[in-house]
């Protein structure tokens, strides 16, 4: 198996229609080293198989672009708007989530088929100016699916007792930078928040408005693999009084004595299973962990405000990700971005006069604001571009098959 | 059966000792009305028998009084504290929450004589001053329980089909006051937020600290029951659209069509099934409905730091509060604290620089800091004297056998 | 507490207006140790509260004797039919099995004044001919309850991590009869099954017929808790090999190691935990160890008929039961009746050419005839003249908290 | 697609050799329509994907003749033992059976490869007379799962809510006999029940032994979906008083309301959804619901000895069985073994003497005696062969995804 990492993927100011067209090839390049089987099984109701991935980013473009604004597109297949709807309750009745592991028809083929029919008939909008946020929108949703793609992939190989790899080889980049000894300090005051100005954002990144923030410092390095082994001897799983109480019970309840993919001194990996890096950083944590560790090392998380507030200073495209496929897994690359996505002690709540924008698309990110957390960052199969200082990913706080890591905090 | 409505409670400015004594008085006037096997019984697992309350107040007390600084102090009974520690981790094993309707015995008339036990034996510690503070926790402690108390005793006879009454009469108090149809408005800017100077407050209520509001206006009524009837008329339980994500599937897996509590034109109260009040505040509703209302309102939640803003010019004594038992159930008061709590759209997360105090009371509230939204004000069944302006209750959001309601704000 | 052993239990040769007094009188007496809230709680879905069984006992009269046979009679209560109804689905709808806990009201006296107005009422039935089977049913029917009164709050008091007794003392009887080396041998052919002639049966014990056996001995004894310990010291309960499938299944998801009330040395009795007396049948064991035991043992579970056969030599009398209550929990008696209910082989299934009968009665036991198997025998809480060679006692494989044990059978 | 009806099956008199390789190659011409996806998910827990059953029974042959009885050989690969034993506890650890469906490897061709490999790896036993009754035994096994690969298939794809077709045309057989108006009378007495003499059996068949019957009649045809509509329209998934008690509860709780697979005047088979044909019998029902059907129909079901009595004098090969895969699906036929398996009320227990055999093929059926109840004939998808009167089938009373149906029968 040959993954992504000759595809070349268009740089951000590349022309719309390029980057359409890239980030489109890109999710057909994550697919090729699965089989019709693998892209269908899904390993656990927060997962969903390779090739719904595939179809939902393309029912999304035939629904709000092509039905919606080319005149007389007929559907390619009008039983498939059932199948691959996610959540859309104004798009009507749809398949249940836990049960999109039973769709072996269509098969993938059949998926990339309606594919290249879908990117074929969108040309004529992609020059419409009246159509460029949604055709950016439609960018933008199709690389949150790789992302996703990618970690329900690693967990549905994981589920095999025989640990099939996604990549071969799976080296890796052999850079390795150590974890930095600095702290990035703040004064404190009153700071600018959320997403203004040109260039695209989510509606949940808005409106921009201003927050209080008392001094502190954010660690320069994330958290260690060689650390977490640390809290781990030291019986940190068994100390009731680390933990907040769900995050307890949830350790009880299902039996959690470390990161998820780990057994022995190894990891599961996209490339199968190997020995871990002491260096790199821990993934595959939940909220939970990330809080008890933090209250392990006498510090803290980091709000979503302080994280923005440094984050600001910093570039996004510093991470080591997507655009190379065979580098998926982080190494110990110190970009405030690289890595893994890192939790914050904020619930994903409305900023100040926010409003979910009217009609289906409105259905995006709103909905979800209760019960998650947010992360800010980027992982190591984020697509390249796809974040920045305002960017607010959001998980349940048991949640970990994503690459979830952590970054500490502390008062000043 | 007959309330304590005729218990006179002290003052606030009364005593340390004589406001112990009375609380302790209050517990077991509350539960005056109940035979054993009503004290005994549990109707879910969130809440706990009358009895089990009773206990686990008593438990509180000999364990961090009595035990820790009463020399040659020996328990009452020493299988006891197993049974009656409620999530003290660091108090070692303890009986299953779910199971505590097992416990037929000890019986009611043994856990009072506990309590009278135990209300002697602390008399010595009563007048020391290096423990008002934990005395003063004690109190506090026991306040909250008579709350639960009674809404647990109300869920447990709503689940009896015959429906018996808790309180004889319940007329209630007679005087109603419309709705306000006012709006308290803010300007925004930095308020102060958290207890600070004397008197008590949780530790969850500090550091007192700075936040950055926007212009607001918070209503000046709680939302009555008429508005309720409205929006049930409308569709509002079968719109999707108005609802998060969590909240519309808690509709479709629980059923949920109305608050708790409500049948055809009736609700379940206190005094057994009555005709609803249209001008008395909805209560009995979780989060998700809260939320809901408000977006079809074209509304919106307050903050925890609006409504803190605008509560710090209010009393809570306005409220009509547990002192008169005979009250219990709300009218339409529109003092800002009474009739209900209501629910903020604020997840309950530590404030900057919180640290929870060491020891087991420090078990006390900050291991509950994820998964729940807090709640300002108080309700009919809060003790008087037991809410402030910083007080921050906090439930999930699919809980509603709490006194809950809501308070709608907008921007300005 | 001290229970009904002083009570004087009329001969199955009183009338029958004496035996129902004396039945009813049991009941009451059997009551005699608890409070109200013993007599409220309910420990899991399988067990009812005592005074639910008080309660539907009496419905049961009142229903079908003082309502269908009495001119003019009005229910004592119109909303405790609801109540107190258990599985009629032909007497309309009623509350939830796994709810009878929740019933705190009415309270045990007010269901013991329910039971004298019932006692009362009904005397004018007592002699009309026309009623004697329906009366003797009543009988029946509450003898049946008796048993599932003892056993049930049995596993309350258990589930009382304090472990309070029912009875005081439970010395119980000195006698005790060492286990029988000796095998009632059958030559197997043709044998006469099922009730006929007079005397009460259920209609699941007929009609009478034919079967036809092979020749096989049933053991003499009942296996003891002296051979259980050396079935666990073997490993009985971690070998797969001697399991039934779903039995096997049971053990593990349920982390099964012993028969239930069993701990250490102890088991829980009626009198509290004590030391197990290892020439004292097993008893609380489902069919799965049951099946496993004989397994291990090299032996096998007879036939119901097998049972039948043999039993049909023995008198029912000769069993230590319920009318010495002082006694309940077996000792090592080595009648064929006596001690515990022994499980057969037997599913729980018709008789050829049974037909239920009609009406509300006919409901008793056919629709019971799927996935359960036969009990013979009787057990230290039957009550005298409750049981007869051809009673057929039923349960699912995997309960146990009835007195069930076994006794071995094997081909010659 | 196109299936396996051109596939010559050798007759049963054909040499051993002969027919194990002709059921190998039946297993594989049964999933020639399966794409690697169809043939990789599992529907639910009671099934396994196509792609196991062709595996497992490859394992099968692998471990009990290979390994155990050809000098020298080595496993195809070590780890896939664990993924493809059934239950075998004594073969060690394996792969839970509800997560079959995460084997997207190994791929179907690389399983139809192990195939091959072994076919050729056990030719030098095929001769052996030591083996005979082994190699039968892995004829027979292979047989009962192909049985299983197509309910299993039939079941994933109905789930796919697109209800793709497993066969073309599916016109099927367009011979229909009308359902027999007579009975099969028997007069009643001793009956020989159970093999004896040549031929192959299992074990759960023996020992042969003498039961006594009263007389019976036994239907001559099988139910029809014409009279199930009646059932239906007269209410009888409605009615709590034609079910038995479990039956009951599980109508409620499963919202049943009509057998498996039927929507409207349509029901899904092996070629689709298509409309259902009043004259073909009725399939897909639960023991539940055919006892449900008898008692309405103011009838019974047989015992499994009353039609082992009446089989015996009918050929199984006059039905319409698996070697014209074209015709799966059962229509109108009379015979006695044809269309589907049909539910006696006898459970499924061990015949008097009957041993499981010793070894870990001994698992092979004594195991599964309790709980299950049993079913005799044949169904349109038994391998031809494959029964005889003798034969017992045997599944829980609430399963209904094989081709169940029943066939009446009452006292004389």
């Amino acid at each position: 198996m040959k993954a992504a990492s000759s595809l070349s993927q268009t740089e951000p100011e590349a022309s719309l229609e390029d980057r359409f067209r890239a980030t489109r090839q890109l999710s057909e390049a994550l697919v090729a080293p699965l089989s019709d089987a693998d892209a269908t099984i899904q390993s656990m109701p927060d997962t969903s198989p390779a090739k719904w991935h595939l179809a939902h980013t393309t029912w999304f473009l035939e629904t709000f672009l092509l039905r919606d604004h080319l005149a007389g597109y007929t559907r390619y297949d009008d039983r498939w708007p059932f199948l691959f709807n996610s959540y859309y309750e104004s798009e009507g009745a749809r398949h249940a989530r836990a049960a999109r592991g039973m769709l072996s028809r269509p098969s993938l083929d059949e998926v990339l088929a309606w594919r290249s029919h879908v990117n074929e008939a969108i040309t004529p909008l992609l020059g419409r100016p009246d159509l460029t946020s949604l055709i950016e929108l439609g960018i933008q949703h199709e690389q949150q699916h790789q992302e996703l793609l990618l970690t329900d992939i690693k967990h549905a190989l994981w589920s095999n007792p025989l640990g099939f790899a996604y990549l071969d080889g799976g080296e890796g980049r052999t850079v390795r930078l150590s974890a930095s000894p600095e702290w990035h300090e703040h004064p404190g005051g009153i700071a600018r928040i959320g997403h203004e100005g040109p260039g695209f954002a989510y509606d949940n990144e808005g409106p921009a408005h201003r927050v209080l923030l008392e001094p502190f410092a954010l660690a320069g390095g994330l958290v260690t693999t060689r650390a977490w082994d640390e809290f781990i001897a030291d019986g940190g799983y068994r100390a009731a009084k680390l933990w907040l109480s769900d995050g307890w019970a949830w350790v009880q309840r299902e039996n959690i004595s470390a990161p998820l993919y780990w057994r022995d001194g190894e990891h599961f990996i996209l490339s199968g299973w190997r020995e871990r890096d002491p260096d790199a950083p821990v993934t595959h944590i939940s909220y939970y962990e990330a809080d008890a560790f933090a209250t392990w090392a006498g510090l803290r998380l980091p709000t979503e405000f302080e994280w923005e507030a440094i984050g600001r200073g910093h570039s996004a495209a510093e991470g080591n990700q997507l655009d190379e496929a065979a580098s998926v897994e982080p190494d110990g690359s110190d970009s405030l971005f690289g890595g893994c996505w890192q939790w914050t002690r904020s619930a994903y709540l409305p900023y100040p006069r926010f409003r979910p924008v009217s009609g289906a698309v409105g259905e995006y990110n709103g909905k979800f604001m209760s019960g998650q957390f947010v992360l800010k960052g980027a992982s190591c199969a984020t697509p390249r571009g796809h974040s920045r200082a305002t960017y607010r990913n959001f998980f349940y706080p048991h949640q970990r098959w994503q690459f979830t890591g952590l970054r500490l905090a502390k008062d000043l």
